[in-house]
């Protein structure tokens, strides 16, 4: 899914269609993780989302081939989501605890005013496919993993800094993802009060 | 699905057939169940568990009707099955701290060595239907809620013992399914340090 190169000069034959195809790559794909967060994963195919954009079956399977390309696809921009609406405007935050916050809060905000229509898509599809081997399954297990990595990289920061105490920096990632896992879900079901619940006990777990 | 009446003599005619019936009812509610842990209520058709099962697809029709109330029976099987594993035994312990840690260690077993293959039900099901209102979703959601207020009660007894401190039981409760559940992902996607991570955690929050 690399970005075509853009010359400098107007884009014409061979660029132009790369481009275009491009383009319709990443609209297919963002609207398989707005299915997929709500139906799931297994809820993306060729079919549903020819009817849904308006596209021929035929045109959706010259760009994505399969139904688990364009399940990969759909976890792929949903990771780059996730990215920029939480890990990037954290990043201008100081190392350490600022960082840890900014991250929290962004996570927060990702999960009680979701993008996504189903919530946050790292929960539907992990519970969906966490019993399912295969590439989808690796996919979505390794943007698990890359996030808790990168939150326990914060707090151990943030431990040097003096916080949060002495307990291991990945079983507090650990705790806050389960926590916020919950909050999610609890969202989706329209339940306040355990949304309520899961924000004090975040806020207990930074201190 | 209530249980025929079981008359003294041997049953013979309508009673033998009522009886087949709903035998046949709970072992296709069995295995829906089953087919649900992995790959979720939606992966529960009547085709499916028709040709799983060998039975035709006519005969399923004829005992539930629809793929909702299949969907429907599947979720009570899994509360009933979650009721004999996990609650049933814990309630020959003493009220409060005693039957909290029965619970807990049921719970434990139920996510660590599960009945279903997909490991646990709520946990795979409340992921999939949470954004998807209707019988279903309900169906799942007040399963939670009930289990979230028996957690919560013996919380409750447990700290009028003198343990556990003094946060909100409904907190605690809603802090230890957050673990269990994310533990319950670890397990499926054979992450053996989360697993421990969440024993940890657990251990920790019950003091």
């Amino acid at each position: 899914m690399a970005e075509p190169t853009i010359a400098s000069e107007q884009p014409q034959g061979a660029d132009q269609r790369l481009i275009k195809g491009a383009k319709a790559r990443a609209s297919i794909a963002r609207h398989a993780a707005d299915v997929a967060s709500v139906e799931g994963l297994n809820g993306v195919s060729i079919g549903r989302l020819a009817t849904d954009l308006g596209i021929s079956k035929s045109g959706i399977a010259t760009l994505f081939g399969s139904k688990e390309t364009l399940q990969l696809a759909a976890v792929k921009v949903a990771r780059e989501v996730f990215i920029e609406q939480v890990v990037v405007p954290a990043m201008s935050e100081p190392r350490g605890m600022a960082r840890l916050r900014a991250l929290i809060e962004g996570w927060f905000a990702h999960v009680t005013d979701p993008v996504f229509p189903g919530g946050c898509f790292r929960v539907a599809t992990l519970a969906e496919f966490d019993s399912r081997p295969g590439p989808v399954r690796d996919a979505i297990a390794e943007d698990q993993r890359d996030w808790l990595a990168l939150l326990a990289k914060e707090i151990g920061r943030a431990q040097e800094q003096g916080h949060l105490g002495e307990r291991g920096a990945e079983v507090i990632a650990f705790e806050l993802e389960a926590v916020l896992n919950a909050a999610n879900t609890a969202r989706q079901l329209g339940n306040d009060q355990g949304l309520a619940m899961a924000r004090r006990i975040v806020d207990d777990l930074l201190g």
